[in-house]
């Protein structure tokens, strides 16, 4: 094999697929990527066997062939390497001459036939959006997914597709999140899990673009985010999500609104008081046109007033701080409103159209 | 105690002092920031037992008093409030309220009677420079300082005044780092060895202004550095600093002169294909006007050319990329000049007027 590149270009494409590239292994060809010049294009894919990229590096073939290079060595060199042309050879033995302006390197490569492929998916069901639009569902989304082992769907998130409207949905066991969005065609009904972790490199990786789309393609068992000339394929976690429209009531007791930046601020400067692990609530009290939050722990006490518009009834609730603002944090209106039925059952922020909306449960406390 | 200052001030006050504040220790009240209002001006202290801080707070005495706080429960209260007025009173029992805006916070303080002040440092003997050469002195020899619990003095660094030229020193057994330069004054004659995690905190809160001085007071067992509203209070370690004179030879049968960017990135590419705690020297042959750099290892071999300004023998010398590079790296000058003698000897990279040397033993290498 004999390619030349851009020092920047194989920069930036060893970057975006380095996300795939698990950090300790027992099996060392897991830690490379493989270069392939066969099919004349050059791609660069990583493969945790869970989670795997490609994408296209825009060079130079030679001479067509395959190596498969250790993937934190490899990144390591070509970051160092000065701003010019960078030329890869490998021999029949798999060893790797990297020259760049006067330096050359010499990397034992690996045999790119045992190298494990990122799986086909079939390309019939599918939905596309904007990169920006997934990129923010994401974000929105993801920090309510829980790392549980005995409850994989739990550690995926959910997506429905209805006609022109996707929702994704996560949930923890203590908190559900939904985001809803209208697509800018209707497709076929589908409903999938995908593993957030997955998830959470593609938005890393996403462009974020408005105007540049990603196609999502799905299988029973595979799904496949293509965007620019870069691929994306994880598994699905297979089962029946949870039924969380029941669980979301529209009735209410309660409902204030307020400014999402003095609530975001005053929550946090109450969360201050609580320790790692420790399951002190902060207390809100709403009487009339305002709001008192409160919070006693070891560390000592704090509490705040802010202005809130108030409905309904006068309410005490005490909450885990840092699930309502892993919410507020996310919501981009500068207006938040939370209804609330009883200091015992769960309470909802969300805006008036419900293209989000975040339930928490929350916690007793005793005065 | 009834205290009020500007938040931003108050903020910038508590991280100048937190880094004097120990990260765990069994003495709750080393700690703590004890802010003091007494004295007719706000001072805040921290202060490990083996180096300490203390700095003025520019505020208002309602009602002189003083307490100490826990330091790391103050700096995120602190951080977390809103740009505005904050006002801080202590009771007779140290319960400190914190308030800003609505923000009202209660803090269990400790008796302020518990915390060990800085000691007093007599102000007879002294040195005078600028914030910005004692901040570019401390990081051009920091590196070569040892962590070496036999030898207390390899900890520190020695600090020499002959009338009017400070020579700072530091060594770790393998290299030896020497900075000289002229004072405005000329000074009684001094030796000094200062510890090099203190040096290493001065210089982070160091200004670093080239109008801004830095008075250096010490006693037999004690150094204050004072600049601004900032007292920095240390022990100085104890005994006999190494005769390094002796150790820097003007003689060489080879002399280099290469440019300095070229060398660094060179060196840091090979210096790639070392693990962590590799003795695997990079080799360098000096040839005519050009030298290769080479390195073998367990992961490839690198080589590149780079050329040089070259007098005296050819050379080929064996070292650790790493103590080449903590010199090149804070040399200001674009080129840099190495002196060496023979493949088993010390190399020394130095400037015309030795205002530094930094001398490296080499590493022996088979071929």
């Amino acid at each position: 094999m004999k390619i030349s590149a851009e020092k920047t270009d194989l920069m930036s494409r060893i970057n975006a697929v380095l996300k795939a590239v698990p950090v300790r292994t027992s099996f060392p060809i897991m830690e490379c990527i493989l270069v392939d010049a066969t099919q004349g294009a050059i791609t660069l894919t990583a493969n945790d066997s869970e989670f795997g990229i490609e994408t296209v590096l825009d060079g130079t073939i030679e001479e067509p062939g395959m190596v498969a290079i250790e993937a934190r060595i490899f990144s390591d060199i070509v970051r160092n390497l000065p701003d010019d042309r960078v030329v890869i050879t490998v021999d029949s033995a798999n060893l790797a001459v990297i020259r760049c302006g006067e330096s050359v390197f010499n990397i034992a490569g690996r045999d790119a036939y045992d190298f494990v492929r990122l799986p086909e998916v079939a390309r019939n069901r599918m939905i596309r959006l904007s990169q920006f639009s997934l990129k923010e569902i994401i974000r929105q989304t993801i920090f309510s997914t829980a790392d549980n082992e005995n409850n994989l769907l739990m550690s995926g998130e959910y997506f429905e597709v209805t006609g022109n409207v996707l929702r994704v949905i996560s949930l923890d066991g203590q908190r559900i999140s939904i985001r809803k969005i209208e697509l800018k065609e209707a497709y076929e009904d589908a409903k999938i899990v995908i593993p957030g972790r997955a998830l959470n490199e593609i938005s890393k990786i996403l462009g974020g673009g408005v105007d540049d789309d990603v196609s999502v393609y799905f299988t029973d068992n595979l799904v496949l985010f293509e965007f620019g000339d870069t691929k994306v394929v994880t598994r699905l976690i297979d089962g029946e999500y949870f039924q969380v429209d029941r669980m979301i009531s529209g009735d209410y007791s309660t409902k204030i609104k307020a400014n999402k930046r003095s609530l975001q601020e005053c929550i946090e400067r109450a969360s201050l008081l609580v320790r790692e692990g420790d399951r002190r609530p902060v207390i809100i009290n709403i009487t009339e046109d305002r709001m008192e939050i409160s919070i006693k722990s070891a560390l000592g006490s704090m509490n705040e007033k802010i202005g809130v518009e108030k409905e309904g009834r006068d309410l005490m609730i005490g909450f885990n701080p840092r699930f309502v603002l892993d919410a507020v944090r996310v919501v981009d209106d500068e207006e938040v409103s939370i209804y609330f039925t009883t200091a015992r059952a769960p309470f909802i922020m969300k805006n008036d159209d419900e293209s989000y909306i975040y339930l928490i449960l929350p916690i007793s406390f005793n005065m």
